[in-house]
């Protein structure tokens, strides 16, 4: 199994007390904190019953549970299937992904749990969660998926677990300031998740710049069959998109217009994904990674504009357009990243989560600005935007306005705190491979020996095995 | 990669503009048609405030969207990951099996909308769009993934793309036949989605005919993990048929009925599945083929039943006659159709959708026609079969007359309908590959290299590849 | 694809008689059975609309399909594709894995839904099943699929139909004792489940002891693409494990409390699992075995507390021990089992099942004797623990030593009943395989001949076949 690490400079890879050791404090600081904090929201606390009565709620159903625990459980697929498998394309990455992936999640959901808690679910002394807390932890957690994979294959699992940490606070101080500062919408997370966890990544990946990568060229692509696991990712992603965008949205008809919007943008989105991936090969063969990835961008795009009344038409739009700038940016924006501005992006999450994420901004802000109380009713106008209590007055183009606000707030929150966390990811004592063992499941996992070459000859008997 | 196309006429595979092209004005096209018809349904849209209030309607909670989306999800998956990756199993077609199954979807199920619409959401010039719609575009699309099982792997995207517009199409007439005209029950679309859609598919192959096709012969089959993915997508489809079949049922009890009929169908269909494909094979063994296949008649057998007073045994009986007629026409039915009718069906829709969907369509007739208000109580006599208005005063025995009838429609629709279709997609514009490529991916998409062999000489690095 | 047999006994496997003979016969009682004894639930029947009008139910809502169905689908993917696939590590093994669990499952639900149906839904000589019950059959037959994993390989497809026959019985009998008898709550499973379905699974195992079964070792390990198959099935346990602890709780608040509960203690168990896999690695590195087992036992150990006051720290605590003991076990106390014990545990389950069942048990004992009517509310403590009727005056401490009644009870059941049905499967009449067949799908399946070699050389067709 082991083989000569004949280049340069021979990187200390060895995990066993190091990421043993950040696993076990961090959880027990995890106990801490829930055992100081965290108890039960009032719909999951078992005075419910005295509560129910209380508010004069006669049935069962009226908790929050059944509104959006079917949501939950789809974002959660999402996340742990989703994004894991999305990141299995790599011919033997594909436990380094998964497993990583599932292991920074874990921890983030938990602290996510907290961060977010402290500045949205905090009351008396206690964070109260129910399920739209672990919809959200999920989400928080979801940036930090998008920008693993900017670095997949390159990185330790400690530095997953330290980018886990420090993005997970950046996001709920991000988003606590969109959504409480500036009372700004973005309920599937065009802002707050992908331009920010995007522009995130990839500052980190830049200021981990590895100019020595091409050492390990050969593991950079699939194989037939991982291929075919990452697919397995991008259609529970695109599948579940609706429900990611209409999880937290108001009860009722907000949840419902959500789910539409993502429906027909996403649809739409893969008829140009596949147009232009066959348009730009020059055999006009289509291309898995296109297919993998720009066919989500529609999902991404009308994160913050789902719940409005985009309208079905709208969103064909802004998933047509989506699945365009995607796959042009797979094909030319991705190569001229890397060899210009040393931003090495190994799943080209600025094509699927950067770009389409502020699309997704930008399109919130003007159907945002562009409501009327014609078309959203009275009512619905105000319930729309919340425009109650200090926001009574505001304006459909002063909410405009601090939309796009929220688009810069969160590239300056991504840019300032990538760098951040990139240079303390650059300290030398993290574990990281290298370059020419990047990509390369060995060298964290104990990896079976692959006995292609046995089991073909287990059925070929005569045949001996190469001399 | 490439290798000399030795034999025969060469075809002209390049996908380049013409695949382009295709996407790009039909999504067009798509745009153009929601804006000007497609809008949202009203518990879809931000007036519903108010007329949440006009209706008297106290709780969030009475909104489709809470009574159908989870059904809705478990039905897009079987669409997507479900038929995507059922057709998997073949060695070197996974990439046009889910991807272009993912084409076509995403493609159809926007047509749909709006040929469905047209027919049953048009309300002063507007298609109104809600949860419902979505579920019935899913289901107008299974069966064009049905139709896409039989022709698989010998067919271009254009031409799944061309087949999807007109099945789409036909499939809207003859559901508005069905559901409106002959007032026909078939939640679950034993009739509309599985008998139609799989007669279509083989009167499409059967004109596409490739006298040659034994060219490809050792492309057909399976390898082990390709059987495994494909696995996936079996189970996906088997656990989530109950939704399939309850997804737009009456809310209540009959959702409640449908879901319970399919499952109990589905388990007995697994014992007669696993039996007979035993005892036909010489040595005893279990062949893959069936238990991907065979063990889904059942969930078809129900589908117009299922929401009926079935009753759970009766719901067995029809699973394990189902198991056994789908396990022989395997093994006996799809070589004969090959042979002597030059019917050459890859996945053997035949025996999972054609012969299951006439037995839906006939189980669901008699159930009609015995049914009585003792067994459904009045009124859920009159709700069950929607006895109301024009149909006040139908009897049992003449709704099973009717529900006899719509297979009758439903099988002159698809051999009509596949018989002009085939003669469109015979014509040499498509891009069809030449019978020696026919079950190779290579053809329409880039394909990695495959490096089993090198993956095991990296970790034998003493062993030298073969000379 | 034949191969010399070349020692000891050569074990009859042929199955074309024996599997079809039990499967048509078995099912053929089940229809009989059902036939006399199943019919729909009130909120499934036709009746309903009749009874929701007496009822007072004003609102289609109020069916606990409504409260319920999503999470019996989670639970449903949990028993077919999270069991199939977590036991498809084995490089050749992937067929019986998924389909013999495939089998033993649809058989397992319709007995389950039968034997737990007379204990539970009989009235006036009928069972009256509705959505709860299909739940029910799920968890029961869960039990079978988690026994399965200690013999997975080792056993004839008519051997798992015959364990599941008893198990299924044995497992409604004691479920029987511990809920209606011993008033216990166990909502999750840990003892009724878990404990007992591992306890009877390692039982059976001892007795089918095989001494020559290091004859096969070189198929007990794995490949690069079979552990990431495996990894499906793990991430799918772990993400629906939470609708598994709270698919049966009781409405409301308790469901809620149970899914919150469930995802802390998962997402704990995961850190732990990491660090202890690292930590016991000489050279440091993560073990899939652990990251696909190990991860799950938090989910398994709060089975019976999840619906309780536990609070998400005492989740946490829950995760944090069973991850650690799990893993610890998979390292040490696996090979000490097989070594001195002769217990040869396939897949590991005494670490993912049997001993965080226990913890289960025990955490739901202390949990429930610690349960005051300041946390839960006076009617919420009623209600938590159904100290109702005959139990109106029991008080938690009684409650906490009835709790760990149940686990001996289960304990009691599970080493008698394996102990009996270990016996029975010793017979040499059901068609298992020789000692150096033992994991290998070629006995009781069609497999396709791997052409990786094919493939290789079809895409290097300079390059000759090995000589």
């Amino acid at each position: 199994m082991e083989r000569p690490r004949h280049q340069g400079m021979v990187k200390n890879t060895y995990m066993r007390w190091r990421l043993p050791l950040v696993c076990l404090l961090w959880e027990v600081a995890m106990i801490v904190l829930f055992g100081v904090f965290v108890r039960f929201s009032p719909e999951a606390d078992a005075h419910w019953e005295e509560e129910k009565r209380e508010m004069n709620l006669t049935s069962d159903i009226e908790n929050d549970f059944y509104f959006r625990y079917p949501s939950f459980q789809d974002v959660h697929v999402m996340i742990f299937v989703g994004f894991g498998f999305l990141m299995t394309f790599l011919k033997r990455y594909g436990f380094g992904a998964v497993g990583f992936n599932f292991l920074l999640a874990a921890f983030g959901i938990q602290w996510a749990l907290l961060m977010q808690g402290w500045f949205h679910s905090f009351k008396s002394g206690k964070i109260l969660i129910g399920v739209e807390n672990l919809i959200n932890a999920d989400f928080c957690v979801g940036s930090v998926c998008i920008a693993f994979g900017a670095i997949l294959g390159k990185t330790s699992p400690i530095q997953l677990l330290v980018m886990t940490l420090f993005q997970v606070t950046l996001f709920a101080v991000n988003e606590y300031i969109l959504l409480n500062l500036l009372h700004v919408r973005d309920a599937g997370g065009s802002m707050t998740i992908h331009t920010f966890g995007a522009y995130f990544g990839l500052t980190v990946t830049r200021i981990l710049y590895r100019p020595n990568l091409e050492q390990s060229k050969d593991k950079q692509g699939s194989v037939y069959h991982s291929d075919l696991f990452a697919m397995i990712g991008t259609l529970y992603l695109w599948m579940y998109w609706p429900s990611f965008n209409s999880a937290i949205s108001e009860h009722g008809d907000a949840q419902h217009r959500a789910a539409i919007n993502t429906y027909c943008s996403l649809a739409a989105c893969v008829l140009t994904t596949m147009a232009f991936s066959s348009m730009l090969q020059k055999k006009g063969k289509l291309d898995m990674v296109h297919i993998q990835n720009a066919t989500l961008a529609g999902g991404v795009a009308v994160g913050t504009s789902a719940e409005m009344m985009l309208t079905p038409y709208g969103s064909l739009i802004v998933g047509f357009i989506c699945g365009i700038v995607s796959t042009v940016g797979y094909v030319y924006l991705t190569p001229f990243l890397e060899s210009r501005l040393h931003i090495q992006d190994t799943c080209g999450i600025h094509n699927l989560h950067a770009m389409p994420g502020l699309i997704g901004g930008i399109v919130g802000a003007v159907t945002a600005a562009a409501a009327t109380e014609d078309v959203y009713g009275k009512e619905g106008f105000i319930k729309a935007f919340d425009f109650t209590g200090t926001y009574r007055t505001r304006t459909p183009s002063v909410q405009g306005g601090f939309q796009a606000a929220g688009i810069v707030v969160s590239l300056l929150m991504a840019f300032a705190g990538g760098a951040l966390v990139g240079a303390i990811l650059k300290l030398p004592v993290w574990g990281d491979a290298a370059a020419e063992n990047c990509f390369e499941d060995d060298i964290y996992w104990e990896v079976p020996e692959d006995e292609e070459s046995d089991v073909y000859h287990m059925h070929h008997p005569d045949k001996p095995a190469s001399p």
